[in-house]
């Protein structure tokens, strides 16, 4: 039986102590003291979690040794901050029980750069668990997705099945920079089942979608241009010029076809250059994405994006570096997965309210894991657990009621017994 | 002695037949008549008088042919027009006795597409000569260059001088596709004092400029663009889109970097593309012209605008080719022959202002001869005979006062007997 | 009883007589004569037919002159051509028989300016009634459709109905020209079921798509722009240069921000500019279009466009001048008519495989038409009658299979029989 | 007599003590203790000496207020800084002597952003008076100017002449924000003569150019976008996005047609835009420059620049705000006093090499005094006193000869006394 008192206390904990993407140390060591105390088979973190080459979108080292150092002042298991050093975060915690299926559970633990509401009409700041890291905030819930992990391992451990049971802990979801290392790691290639979770989304608490779709795949990129500076009044014709070449990108990156398939989104949401009004520029910037209906339309985008910024690198005689910067695929939810949560949702207590299926409308890493199950024959279901969230997600006030953490393990952690049990 | 009809009839003649680029089958018909009744050592004609690898701007045999069969159907002798077939046009009178320098001059032949006024305050109009070529002009004057080149070749027979002179009958200076043809001829290489003129140029009869400058080097390029069609509407994404390329190219073309050496100019002159509303389109062009106010700042214009031009292709996935369509370099006049022409023209009958240099502002393609001939030690001078013409130059009123003719005759004739005596 | 062969021959004359948006004076001569020969309560013709001043695309006078003549020597009736004079196009027949329904049928009459194919494969060409208006073709289907029309009317008449049945003509579809003049004139607004038809579109002969939709709506413009030419050598601040503004608009016209209600489209699809190389170019020119899933989408396109070409010019310092040369809504089949026609054609002789819906992914301007219905209350609904055609839709060897004629008429008149009595 | 190492140890301290433009509390209570010193008739500062309304590019409150505070802990004088406030600096001296014209000299006294050298090589390093104010330097040489100024005053004063002396001791030239807020003071409007002066300039030590020319006029201006955020995932449609307006913007200022008058220059040297990569980015800016070789040329480029500008923010829908941050008009050195600096210059002791005219090739708001100058009547001259610098104006390394000083002063003292005596 799981503890409510427990699930509250243990994400109030994590909301106290938001860390961005690949920061995660205070949080996974906070992960591996439950999972040790809970009990389990096999607990793999860090480096043996996550495919570490697959990573993206990582910080540099003195960042990650910054958040590694205040996980320590913040009484974080020393043991655990030891064995992760600066490498990667994140963790995957093993059941396992004779022959049968491997069912698997995603959730994701990383925090955002906002700075939370210290208004006594936000409950954390009225009730003494605000953040304490100033300037970061889990303002999307993934602190309640973290105790949703725990919670339904503890409960699964409790019952009766055979197979195994994997919860997979995934950092830096908000950068979609650990989706790929994770599905790319050794722990997702035997998955038959696979869930990914989200609170929130605009459903109120009590409400449960039984199969979130509509992922727009996605790519995040950075381009960075260098050419020659020169002094603007004497010698004009010296310099390669960095800004002439970004604004021939940009017009161009906007004006991509667009495609009959379905659709597709392009944007050049940071943009910089230059140093001073007198000096050719010879440094730009563009840092930005493309996303499309499908992964097909979105590496569409992609490519187009390429050839954009190279012809206009080329146009302007200077050079472009672009890296990827974070990504991910599409992906659906398999209707027989989805029938079981509706099922096991319609009997469960506190919900009142049962969606079969719903869009996203935006991009989730999650859909690497789920591509990589489906590719290799298993299904996968996306779901959502309500919350009366007072904030939108990614605001200053984003909050979730405590009830959500109870219904959410309930409704997860049968949905993956009865998976064991109907292997659908 | 020059006879003063004999000139003013003559120019009326080739007034009523002009010819554009390289179809100066007529007009080369006509001069070698004229040459053959003054009676010269040597008189090299059309393929014999210009290199015909090095042609630019050249129309299509059909048009060529056209053009040389209407010059039979005005009466031009059939006997040289069967030695031009649609070859090359133009011609080299040569004037050879014992030792002595080698002088030339240069003087261009061709017409405009332009249509000539029917209005009586016209003096071609008035009194009979207008052109009989409907919608083609000698609206620059070119009638009274070949007048002066053949006026000059009598009047220097005539004299007594030691050495070697050539008259240069260029085709096609109109579309600066004839000088470089007539520069890499072996004719030039042994020239030693050359001279160009022109007449007009808003200057008054009776005066004379004794140097030009200020030539601005150009390059006439075509630029088309192919790529695919595809139905706008049904699969936007299947198209490779030629006009996207041309916008970005002429957007890019006029931004290339001002020069601190000097005037660079760069124009998009002539765009077009598509074919349907509806339909993406597969096909642009843009013909244009760069410059610069010396060579090297036309190289420089030329090249960056290839490199944008080959860029904004890739940009959008089409191919470009990129052709030149006419070309000539910068030039400047010597100051020897410049002191030579202002003494003579200071005490030339009919002349009563003499000014010692003008800047031409535009472009001639003179400059190949003339660059030629300094590049292997020789010296070279374009001069200017004032016309009170009542209209511009290229226009449809523009005309030629008749005493030019004599005056210019004069001054040039003496100038060359000087030269051979001075040999400055 | 219809005759099928006077359905065939009645087809091939007009597909010998193939003429341009809002010059169909032969096929609307053609139209009446046939009329007539059937006999009906009302026929309206040309300017009674539609709305004149809702007329888009039209080209001008002369153009028009040219092909009433045509029409006048082809032996088209002189009373029809007469009345016509050089003015609007277009027919509407009417059957009144006491109380009851007014029930439509819409079909479009104009041809598309492609070369018909001379080749033996090609059977218009094998079997002698090849397109007579060179350059001209029925490349479309719209004689079938023309066909379908009289032959549905005869049926009709020949029918027991209660009620009003029309016959709507309508010119210059290809244009999207005519579609709101026919939806704008008095006939259609007690209009309560509506049908329009389209034959082929990649459906084989023997399969009926009983509701069409995914009619994207589109709008085509004419956008001029007019600025000052000057020389681009020695004058180049003097121009007002509308090379450069078209080139602005266009790059910003693709760029147009992609929307999160559904599909867009643009195109520029066709372009042009300037006089000559060394002339600042001072006037250009762009025909495109925009499309959106739906009005509103289309809506959107068109006031963005807008605002990018009018910036572009001001930019420049141009003026441009916008012009709608065509346009159409989006619109639905209504479920109650797809039903119908679904009924009826599951057990129409010939025809072997019915459709429910199907979407067009194209342009279409019956649009208005259903749309002016649907706002009083009315029901339409847009049908396909396959027909295994060679080559496809706009393309020089597309053809009709003339089995498709009966197959049409058959399926059409019962429906429309069926509408009367049943009034869904 | 001046005391050359009261010179030596005058500038040294002021290039301990840098401060960037409208912060130079420090040096202008250096320049009144020194001119207290030596004993004027007249001293006005700060806002008596300038037109405070007419500042530009002036930092804001508490930049100013820092700066101030600096300045007083560096030991300033107490008195001129509580009179200083955080207004204006700059100063004016004066003396009058009896009846006679009004000479000027203006020098400019501000330093520039960057961090000086601290090798040996550098001698300001080696002998310890290298900048105190880390990050900012004299590395323009404006030490040696206030340093003429000062030892000028002494010596005229020292002097026989009838009239009056001014000198101008100028804030803010690096950033062309201090010229037209002293040219429009009212210290200007009587001067019959004013001299400026530059030291360096790749001029060695030892040379004088009597009189420098080519100023391009120049005008720095920021341009700010604001439109609108929008989730470019969810709703792109709803953005107003300013770095597409940004990149048209850029695009058509570098296409700016070139002027058949002169030299042109734009230059788009600093931009940025955005947030995130997933918003539509709602804030933009460009910061640039334009120049003409004449004033004319420059307001051309800034007219057009603004069209520019304003038209990009129309066609995104988004609103601009354009500042102008520093302006200077050209000007011209007249040659009566030109030549009185030549002859001068001959006859000065370590002069020895003197040539009449160079071109600056740069801006300079020194103009904005001289064309006062000139356009009431008077005369105006800027000369350079060369110094043998070991790394550029504007490096690290920049250095001025201290032998230079009393050349300078010698120089330009003698100048304006023959000024007085021979009113050219």
């Amino acid at each position: 039986m799981t503890d409510t008192d427990h699930l509250v206390s243990l994400r109030r904990d994590l909301h106290r102590h938001p860390e961005p993407a690949w920061c995660e140390y205070y949080t996974t060591a906070r992960i591996a003291d439950e999972v040790e105390r809970i009990g389990v088979d096999d607990l793999f973190l860090g480096a043996d979690a996550v495919n570490e080459a697959e990573r993206m979108a990582v910080p540099d080292e003195a960042t990650r040794r910054e958040w590694a150092d205040r996980a320590r002042d913040d009484g974080a298991n020393p043991d655990v901050l030891d064995d992760l050093g600066t490498g990667p975060t994140g963790a995957v915690a093993v059941l396992e029980r004779g022959d049968g299926p491997v069912v698997g559970l995603r959730v994701d633990i990383d925090a955002l750069h906002i700075t939370e509401s210290e208004s006594d009409a936000h409950c954390p700041a009225a009730e003494g668990f605000r953040s304490e890291h100033e300037g970061y905030m889990h303002a999307c819930g993934h602190d309640a997705h973290v105790t949703f992990g725990l919670g339904v391992l503890e409960r699964v451990k409790a019952s009766d099945f055979e197979g195994t049971f994997k919860v997979f802990f995934q950092p830096a979801e908000e950068r979609i920079g650990g989706g790929k290392a994770m599905a790319k790691s050794r722990h997702i290639a035997d998955v038959d089942y696979l869930y990914g979770v989200h609170v929130g989304l605009d459903h109120p608490t009590g409400e449960i979608v039984a199969g979130l779709d509509g992922f727009l795949a996605v790519s995040h990129f950075l381009a960075e241009f260098e050419g020659e500076p020169a002094h603007a009044g004497a010698h004009p014709e010296e310099g390669k010029n960095t800004v002439q070449a970004m604004a021939a990108a940009v017009q161009n990156l906007y004006a991509i076809p667009r495609h009959a398939d379905g659709a597709t989104r392009v944007n050049a949401g940071l943009v910089g250059g230059g140093t001073a009004t007198n000096i050719i520029p010879d440094e730009s910037h563009v840092e930005g994405e493309v996303r499309g209906e499908t992964t097909e339309l979105k590496d569409y985008m992609r490519e187009r994006a390429e050839r954009v910024l190279e012809s206009a690198a080329d146009m302007h005689d200077v050079s472009v570096d672009i890296s990827t910067e974070g990504e991910a695929p599409s992906a659906t939810s398999d209707q027989a997965l989805v029938d079981l949560v509706e099922a096991v949702a319609a009997t469960t207590s506190g919900v009142d309210s049962v969606l079969e299926r719903d869009a996203l409308g935006g991009s989730e890493d999650a859909t690497y894991l789920m591509q990589e199950v489906q590719q290799h024959g298993g299904l996968a279901c996306y779901l959502c657990v309500g919350t009366s969230h007072p904030g939108g997600h990614h605001t200053k006030t984003f909050d979730v009621e405590e009830d959500t953490l109870r219904i959410g393990v309930d409704v997860i952690a049968e949905t993956v017994r009865d998976t064991f049990e109907n292997q659908p």
